[in-house]
C-alpha cells in the first residue's frame, strides 16, 4: 500500500523505469548504478537519484540499486499486484488486439470480461475470454465490480457506454475513443490513448520537414 | 505549405480541434462561436481564439468561425493532404488492428505496405494490402519511398528494424514498442504509443483510490 503522495510526473515516469528495469532482470543482471541507468534511459543521474528518492531511494553509495528490489518497490507502489480488474468494451479490431496483446497481468489488471453489442460476436473467443452481448453488461457488473473499462468504440457508443458504466459503478477509463469522458464526468479517471493524434502530429512533422527542405 | 512556425503546444492541440470540426460538419453545423466550441472542448474562449490566431484565426465579430473553413485550414496546417506515406512493421493484432480501423487518410496518412517476418502472413490480406515479407522491406522503400513507419513490434525486434529504416531513408515512426527510437536515432521523428503504460498509470489511480477509501 503506497504511503506519502508521489508528485504525478514522478508517477507518469515510473512504467518506464519498471519497463526497463524488467528488461535487465530478464537480462539477469542484479545491480546497476544511477549513471548507468540515466544512460540507458536517456536521463540524467541525478535526475533518476532524485525520482527514486521519491519513495524511499534503495540505492546505496558504490554498490548501486538492486534490480529486482527496485522493481518489487515500483510495482508495489503502482499497485500492479492488487488485481485491479477490467472489462474491454467493443470487441473490434482494437479490443480484440489488446485482448489478445496487451499483457494485461504485467500491467497490473486483470481481464475479466469483453463486450460487444453485435450479437455475432457474442461466444466468439478473445484474450482467452468468451465476448458477451452488450446487454449483460449490467449484471455483470454488479456481481464482478470491475474497476476499469477500455473503451474501443466510437465516440457516440463511447458517450453513451461510460454513462451506463458510472452508473453500475466503474471508476476508471483507458479510453480509446474521441469523446471527452472527463468534460461529462469529472470524477472518472482517464486515460486516453489517441492514436489518430500521433498519426496527425506525424503528417505534420514530415509535411513540414518536406516544405522545410524544398524552400 | 505552412507559413510560419507554429508552437508545438499548439500543434499538438491541432488534432483534437480537427476532430470536433469534423464532428460539428458531419452534424451539418456551418458555423460556431469561441464560445460556444469552448464549451464543446472543454477550453475557455480566450484560450480557443489565442490558438487560431497563431494561424491567421479565421472568426469574425459576433459571426464566429466557419465550420468547414477552419476544418480545411487545420488540414493544410497539419499537412493531412500531402500524400505522406506510411507502412506498417509487425501484423502481429495490434499492426492488423490500425491496418483495419484506423482510417488512415482522415489522419494525413496513405498506408502503402503491412510487412511481417513471419512467412505465414505473407499475403494475408489486412486493410486493403497483401501482408509482405520482412525481406522485401529494402527493395520497397527503394522503389516507394514511404515516408512514415509504424512499428508494431516487440522491443528488440523494434530497434533492428529502426536502423533498417532509417538506412532506407525513413524518417517518421509512430512506435507502439518499447525501444526508445530517439535515444539511438535523435534526427528521427517520433510519436509513441505507449499503451501499456496508460495501464500501468489506471492501475496505480485505481489502488490509490481505494487505499484512500480503506484507510
Amino acid at each position: 500500500m503506497p504511503g506519502k503522495e508521489i508528485s504525478r510526473q514522478v508517477v507518469r515516469r515510473l512504467p518506464r523505469y519498471y519497463r526497463f528495469l524488467t528488461d535487465l532482470e530478464a537480462q539477469g543482471i542484479e545491480k546497476i548504478s544511477s549513471g548507468k541507468l540515466a544512460a540507458l534511459m536517456g536521463l540524467t543521474a541525478s535526475q533518476i537519484r532524485q525520482d527514486l528518492n521519491c519513495f524511499g531511494g534503495f540505492g546505496q553509495q558504490g554498490y548501486g540499486y538492486s534490480i529486482s528490489k527496485l522493481r518489487q518497490e515500483i510495482a508495489k507502489i503502482l499497485g500492479l499486484e492488487e488485481g485491479t480488474t477490467a472489462i474491454i468494451v467493443g470487441a473490434g479490431n482494437i479490443g480484440r488486439g489488446l485482448a489478445s496483446y496487451a499483457q494485461f497481468a504485467q500491467k497490473g489488471l486483470r481481464l475479466v470480461g469483453v463486450f460487444d453489442k453485435n450479437p455475432a460476436l457474442a461466444g466468439v473467443k478473445v484474450g482467452g475470454l468468451a465476448v458477451l452481448p452488450s446487454d449483460q453488461m449490467a449484471s455483470f457488473c454488479a456481481a464482478n465490480h470491475p474497476d476499469v473499462a477500455i473503451l474501443c468504440l466510437d465516440s457516440d457508443a463511447a458517450k453513451e457506454v461510460a454513462s451506463l458504466l458510472i452508473s453500475l459503478g466503474i471508476t476508471g477509463f483507458i479510453n480509446f475513443s474521441h469523446y471527452d469522458i472527463l468534460r461529462d464526468h469529472p470524477e472518472a479517471m482517464v486515460e486516453n490513448v489517441h492514436i489518430g493524434d500521433s498519426m496527425m502530429t506525424m503528417a505534420y512533422q514530415i509535411s513540414r520537414r518536406k516544405s522545410d527542405q524544398t524552400p
